[in-house]
């Protein structure tokens, strides 16, 4: 059966009989526009991704359960970077007619999945044909207190920078999936990238970064992002960038190519933030309950511009830049 | 200069700078995700719809700047026929390579005139390479008190049914833009509808429409959303069908064709609503204020299905039903 078979109000029919009540919804999916009631005392945070067959996935590569969990959860992962916490999300999807009902509803499966694991309510969205491939865009919507909320330019000179968990998985696990080698971790961790939504929330509530990112278009590119906006330089030691045991056996020796994999390829979807340093000693512990790694990379310097800097205290130069959309052959 | 020349951040730069401060903003452009604060007392109303180049709309019969107009009518339409109002909207481009900046600033422009026009902030979006064709997808948020949002379940045997403006236009000027014939009243229909925002705003504020809804599906299609929504039936007059002077003109004799046209053909972007018998009179002054035409056309009835009847009191028969994006050839 394929997508013509049902048309359009039978695929929304199909998604919107999968989804539950959730509180704070006045009117979900069903008439012109969706209405939610705001919490009091709480901003709306809105953000939004679009994910396009041949650009963004493929779908000789990756399953449509995983596909589905994957475009929630690089939205959630954008409101975590805010400290948010998000609540609900359209979904808009351009279909091919030819296109297997049976896809569609594993894709809704793994992202009901991913939505009911954080709490998200899917309240809307938009299908229609597509010419060419599957294009996907999901807009999430969330809600934190004003003094909460963690914008890109609040760095200051002197405060210290941290990652969640390691980077570079990713962009190796994407090399690999090139290469026809599936099922690995690095693999999973490009396929399936786990938000850090509690962790953000955690953060946001200790009120201790001064500024926080989500890496999505890399390291290097994402730090860049927030020493613009806080108008701050910065020195990283490229010793200190958390690399995961798999990564570390996978690129033996490590490679000024390998290191720039972790600094410059895209898609961890760790937090990257700054603290000032009299509260430094306290992300530790409030990462650490919920099993995730933190590391110290580096510290925010007056001035601009990015230095990386090797062991023995040398300028080290990227392989690359950061990924970006247009230029990716 | 086309878009892989100036890239994915050239391009958010390009639209970023033309956009103004808007009140309730407090984090727009250029971070992880937009910040707003909600005004004390209404609800969030959110609406989001995607076109496609070759489904939506064809290249080689829109100009950018209308197009631009197009996209966000569209949305704002939708929460017009809530009774809200429109505040900040969000869009995302999935752009091919080789697309020429021009299009695209052009595009831009049309866009953000109609959201100046109708006091509407871009706060956020996203862009990304397309291997296929272009496609947007534009989400627009709204704002109303609790009692004043219009549903589309509320319409009771007796309410009185309405139409603001003229219908079939659009139908007809897609169908004379095939044939080649651009220019005339019907092809700016379709090409640049004009969204009943203060139309649906000043229904809403008078609590007069018991359910509302615009016609985007064709009129047929769309009052049986409100009548499958609302548990009830309904008996049309074809004969009321409000058709403008180029209509009349352009489909003489009045075949039934041409009535399905006006009765099924899509994206009219007018508001269907019912009222009470005992408010009818208010309708037509409260809407004449603002140059458009309303024109009551039914009424509601208890049981369930959509009677068209003609001027001799028989049924009428619909020469093809309402736009379906995945049938339509």
């Amino acid at each position: 059966m394929n997508l013509k078979d049902i048309g359009e109000f039978g695929l929304i029919a199909r998604i919107a009989g999968q989804v539950s009540h959730r509180s704070g919804v006045e009117v979900g999916i069903g008439d012109d526009a969706a209405v939610t009631r705001p919490t009091d005392g709480c901003l709306t945070l809105i953000t939004t991704d679009m994910l396009v067959e041949g650009v963004h996935f493929d779908l000789s590569m990756c399953d449509p359960v995983t596909l589905g969990r994957k475009s929630l959860s690089v939205n959630l992962s954008d409101i975590a970077a805010m400290g948010g916490e998000s609540r609900y999300f359209l979904l808009s999807m351009a279909v091919p007619p030819s296109f297997p009902v049976a896809f569609l509803d594993s894709f809704t499966r793994g992202l009901l999945e991913r939505a009911e694991e954080f709490g998200v309510g899917l309240i809307g969205g938009d299908t229609c044909s597509s010419k060419g491939g599957l294009v996907l865009s999901i807009t999430v919507i969330g809600e934190q207190r004003p003094e909460r909320i963690i914008r890109r330019d609040g760095a200051r000179p002197g405060d210290l920078i941290f990652v969640t968990g390691t980077l570079g998985d990713s962009a190796l696990g994407l090399e690999m999936l090139k290469q026809g080698e599936p099922g690995a971790f690095a693999t999973e961790r490009h396929l399936d990238p786990v938000p850090r939504v509690r962790e953000g929330l955690a953060l946001a509530t200790a009120l201790l970064p001064t500024a926080m990112i989500d890496v999505s278009d890399g390291l290097a590119a994402d730090l860049g992002h927030i020493l613009a906006s806080s108008a701050v330089g910065a020195r990283l030691y490229v010793e200190e960038i958390p690399l995961s045991p798999f990564f570390r056996e996978k690129c033996t020796p490590l490679t000024d190519e390998a290191l720039s994999l972790a600094l410059a390829g895209g898609e961890d979807y760790e937090l990257l933030f700054t603290v000032p340093p009299s509260r430094a000693g306290e992300v530790h512990p409030l990462i650490a309950r919920f099993g995730t790694e933190v590391t110290k990379i580096g510290e925010i310097t007056a001035g601009s511009g990015l230095s990386l800097l090797s062991e023995e205290g040398l300028e080290f130069t990227l392989a690359k830049k950061g990924f970006n959309h247009f230029n990716c052959s």
